[in-house]
C-alpha cells in the first residue's frame, strides 16, 4: 500500500499539471487562485485511499477521478460563496470579491467542466459506471445547497429534513469520492456500496461535529468566530434540536434571543446556556456517535483485510476527532 | 431519411420525458421554467440531422446527445443572462429576475449536470469520443462568455478577436452539435470534421447576420428593438470595422455619440449614417458570405450522397437568409 504522504504527493503533482490557459486571465487567473488557496485536499486522498484498499494495479490510474472530486469540490464552493455572500475562504478573499460575481459564476462553470474533463480521462470501460456516480453526486449537491437555502427562510425546519440536507449537501460527495476509487480499483458492487456508505456517514458526522465545534470548540484551534451559527440564526442540529425540546420555560426566551441581533456576545452567551440546559449538545454528540458507529460498521464489512483499512480509519478518526 | 417534423417531435418527446423532480421546487421549478420558455431548438435538431445523414440505425440513439446539446444551451443562457443582468429572455422573464441570482446560478449548475446525465446514456463505445467533443465545447463557451464580457471593458477589439470571440461562444456549440450527432453515426473522422466546420461557419455567418440585423433589419419582424447594438455602444462586427476604417473625417463624430447617450433614436440614426458612409454594412454581408461559403464547401466535401445533404442546406439557407 502507499502511505498517505506520496498519495499526497501524487495530487499535489496532478493539480499543479492541470495545464490550465493563461487566457483569457480573469477565466483562468481565478481558477488558478482558488485552487491555490488550498485547503486539505481530502476527497482526492479518499478517492486514492480507497484505489489502493481494492489494490488498484497502478495508483496514477485513479489520479484523474480523484483531480474531478477536487475540481468539483472547488466548483460548488465558489458557487456557494457566492449565494452565501461569504467574503473570505480559508482566510482570503472569496472570487467573487477579489473579482466579482460574474468572473466567480463563470469560473465556477469552468471548474465543473474541468472536473469532467478529468473524468474522460479515465479508463473507458469504467466511464459509464463512474459518469452515473459522478453525475447523481453532483445533482445531490445542488439539491442540498438548494435545501439548505430554502431552510433560511423555512419557519421551523426538522430533524430529519436537516440530516437529508447535510447528507446531500456535504456528504455524498465523500462517498463518491471513495467510491469512484474503488470501481477504478474492480471491487466488487458490494464493497463498492459500503465504501460509500462508510464516507457518507464519516460526513454526516463530519458536519455535526461541527455544528457542535461552532458553539462548544476552542475559537483559536477551530478558526471560526465562536458561536457564528447562533449569530446567524442557522438552523443547525442543535439549534433544531433546541426549538423542538424546549418547553414553555425556555422557549420564550429563546425565541426572545432569535429575534435579536446582538449585542453579539450576549447573544452567544445567552444562547448557548439555553442550549445547555435542553442538553442539545449531548444529542447532537450521540447522533455524531451514531453516524460514526454506521461508517465503521460499513468499514468492518468490506470484504478485504482489516489492516488494509487502517489508513481509512485513522483518517476518519482524525477527521472525527477533532476537540477544537 | 427523417422528415424534420419527426425529428422535432422525438426532441419535443425527450424533453417531455426528462423526469425532471419536483423537489426541491426552486431548483426545479426554475429550470422547467426556462426549458418551456421555449426557442427553436436549433441545436438539438442539428444533432439528429446529423446522425440521419450518416444513416444512423437507430435515430433515437442520438437523442441523449441531442438533449445534452439542449440542455448545455440553457445552462449557458441562464448564466449568460445573469452576467449581462437581462430582464427578459424570449420575450418572458429570465429566472434570475422571476426568482433570483441564487436560484439562477444553481439551477443552470444543475442544467449542465443534466446534460452530462444525457450524455452518459450514450452508447459506452462513444463516450470517450463524445465527452471530448462535449467538453472541447463547453470550455470554450466558456472562454468566449468571458472575452465578450473582458471586450466592454476594452478600448479597442480587433476584427480577428471579436470572430473568435463568437465563434467560441456561439458557433462551437453548432459545430459540436453537429459533430456528436456524426460520432454516434460512424461517421469517418474526415466527415465529422467536415461537418464540425460546416456548423462552425454557419454559426459565425449566423451571428454576424445578427450584427447586421440589429441595425439594418425589421423591428416587427426581428424582435428587437432596433439599434439596441448602438445604445449600448457594443463592440459589433459594424462598430469594429467602423472604428477600424473611420478617418478624420468620421472618427470625431463616431467617438462623440459613442460618448453619449441618446437621445436613443437619434444616437440609433446618426450612427447608421456614419455606418453608411463608412459601407460596414457590406464589409460585414461580405464576412457573412465568405462563411456561408465555407460552410458550404465543408458540406460539399462531406462523403455522403448530395441529396441525403438538402435537409441541411435548406436549414442553414433558412437560418442565414433572414431579412429581418
Amino acid at each position: 500500500m502507499h502511505s498517505i504522504n506520496v498519495l499526497q504527493q501524487h495530487i499535489n503533482h496532478g493539480l499543479n499539471n492541470l495545464n490550465i490557459p493563461e487566457h483569457p486571465e480573469n477565466l483562468y487567473g481565478s481558477i488558478r487562485y482558488m485552487l491555490q488557496i488550498g485547503g486539505k485536499r481530502v476527497r482526492p486522498l479518499l478517492t486514492l485511499m480507497a484505489a489502493d484498499l481494492f489494490s488498484i494495479t497502478d495508483i496514477t490510474k485513479a489520479l484523474p477521478a480523484a483531480l474531478a472530486v477536487e475540481l468539483f469540490h472547488n466548483f460548488s464552493l465558489m458557487h456557494d460563496d457566492i449565494m452565501d455572500n461569504a467574503p473570505l475562504r480559508r482566510g482570503q478573499q472569496t472570487v467573487h470579491e477579489k473579482w466579482n460575481p460574474n468572473v466567480a459564476i463563470l469560473s465556477g462553470d469552468n471548474l465543473l467542466i474541468m472536473a469532467y474533463r478529468q473524468l474522460a480521462k479515465c479508463p473507458p470501460e469504467k466511464l459509464p459506471q463512474l459518469l452515473e456516480a459522478f453525475n447523481t453526486m453532483a445533482t445531490e449537491v445542488c439539491e442540498g445547497q438548494q435545501l439548505d437555502m430554502d431552510f433560511e427562510n423555512m419557519a421551523s425546519v426538522g430533524i430529519d429534513d436537516y440530516l437529508r440536507m447535510i447528507r446531500l449537501k456535504t456528504s455524498v460527495l465523500l462517498g463518491t469520492a471513495l467510491k469512484m476509487g474503488a470501481i477504478l480499483a474492480d471491487a466488487t458492487e458490494v464493497d463498492v456500496n459500503l465504501i460509500y456508505d462508510f464516507g457518507v456517514a464519516v460526513g454526516i458526522a463530519f458536519q455535526l461535529q461541527d455544528d457542535i465545534l461552532d458553539v462548544y470548540g476552542d475559537p483559536a484551534q477551530f478558526g471560526k468566530q465562536r458561536g457564528g451559527d447562533i449569530l446567524a440564526n442557522k438552523k443547525t442540529y442543535l439549534l433544531i434540536k433546541a426549538l423542538e425540546t424546549a418547553g414553555t420555560d425556555i422557549r420564550p426566551e429563546l425565541d426572545r434571543w432569535l429575534a435579536t441581533d446582538g449585542p453579539a456576545e450576549a447573544k452567544v452567551n445567552a444562547v448557548t446556556v439555553l442550549y445547555d440546559r435542553l442538553g442539545v449538545r449531548q444529542a447532537a454528540e450521540l447522533a455524531k456517535q451514531r453516524y460514526i458507529e454506521q461508517a465503521y460498521a460499513a468499514l468492518d464489512a468490506i470484504g478485504v483485510h482489516t489492516t488494509r483499512k487502517t489508513p481509512l480509519r485513522t483518517l476518519a478518526q482524525t477527521l472525527l476527532n477533532r476537540t477544537s
